[in-house]
């Protein structure tokens, strides 16, 4: 059954070639995974990727898995490649930290000046979750702010708070334009801030905050949701932000015993 | 002038125009956080989102934003509109703990059972990178592990982990499918982990970590790279893992002071 052997011969010969692409797929993530870090780390202080061939014997990786990781970081926007000059970092994400709770400004603080446009300011009915969680009556106005925040000039994240009007009313002069919210509330309340609940996720972003952020559509996005009390318990700020993935990191420690 | 009047005339009704438009991008994508919020939290817990003139209602938005806020979602994959029945959340996300260092099987245990589909499991040379943070000799061989893992029969994450040899030698007969790494590290060790170092990004999948979790080219990913180490403090499990933004959520509490 001349037909029967050559497709079982043709059918192996497929399998044997998706077995290799998939191997060097798989490779070309891992050793990409591995620049990422040094990327985000610092570990290329003059901003030059080294040579393929180098990053070659370096990582034991062939060309074309060094090529293939490569254009993965470059289809990420981390990295690109100049002619004359080679593969070049051309995205910075900051370190956001997660073992403390701290404004943007206070945690970016020695990477530059974060700066806030506010697109909106006003008070306004609070939605019923919102006022559940905010622990105000249902439709008690709120004040609602959205602001833009960006480092050295470009968008970092799209912040959405929400805040009990006695205390926000206090915030209508302030100068929201160079000041975290956290900072304001303690100023206006005279108390610190406790904790917060938080809840990240990735999310794609929709058209209109992809051009409000100046990221292409669909670009990866690190939400963060934020319920923020004062030291004694009180709810205060509930924060919807869209972080650009390409600006941005999150870290912190872990333990496994508390 | 007539030329220059019309030009501003003109200029100023697109701006009106953009302005509304913009409006309206924004209180859409505010009611979306919202609903977005009440989906993760199990909010609608016959999994019917209420009719568009309730939400109106309950959320003080027009249709048209309610339309809008929806359609947004629906983008997102986490509802989707049925006719005849309305609309239906049908993603589910689950909670991965923020607080303490656990195992995906142990953090979703009550959702349901994890399974690993082991795809790569052998001793490769450590590249230089890996090799100093699990604090090996430069090229000496780590046992790399790399598994799908799913909760429910559909793909959660792909993660991708080195593990130092004389301890990973000890997985090699263990049953990887069915038990998360750290307790497998914890019983071949006899000793407890003890903290790790995590680090959090939002990335879009390429075409081939897409089409391993079987998600969309591009969708949005959760990215966690984790160094994990024993109580005494060595540097054992080294990974990458690639969340579907889709279906992880992680949550956590931060503490103003430490």
């Amino acid at each position: 059954m001349p037909d029967r052997i050559r497709d079982h011969a043709g059918h192996g010969a497929t399998t044997v070639a998706a077995r290799r692409r998939r191997l060097r797929a798989d490779r070309a993530r891992q050793l990409a995974d591995l620049l990422r870090h040094q990327i985000l780390t610092g570990g290329f202080p003059d901003g030059t990727v080294p040579h393929e061939t180098i990053l070659g014997t370096d990582y034991r990786a062939s060309r074309n898995t060094v090529r293939q990781a490569l254009d993965l970081l470059r289809t990420e926007g981390l990295v690109d490649r100049l002619p004359g000059v080679g593969t070049v970092v051309v995205a910075r994400k900051y370190p956001h930290g997660l073992d403390r709770l701290m404004g943007l400004a206070e945690t970016l603080r020695e990477h530059g000046r974060v700066t806030n446009e506010v697109r909106t300011m006003a008070p306004a009915p609070a939605p019923a979750p919102v006022a559940e969680r905010l622990q105000v009556p249902p439709g008690a106005d709120v004040l609602c702010i959205e602001r833009l925040r960006s480092l050295g000039g470009l968008p970092l994240s799209l912040d959405l708070t929400y805040i009990p009007l006695d205390i926000g009313t206090r915030l209508l002069g302030a100068d929201l334009e160079n000041t975290d919210v956290f900072r304001l509330l303690e100023a206006v309340t005279g108390r610190s801030l406790g904790h917060a609940e938080i809840t990240l996720e990735a999310v794609n972003a929709d058209a209109h905050s992809a051009a409000v952020l100046q990221a292409p559509r669909g670009a990866a996005l690190l939400m963060l949701e934020r319920l923020t009390h004062l030291v004694d318990g009180r709810p205060v700020d509930l924060e919807f932000i869209r972080f650009r993935g390409d600006r941005i990191t999150m870290s912190g420690l872990l333990r496994r015993s508390l």
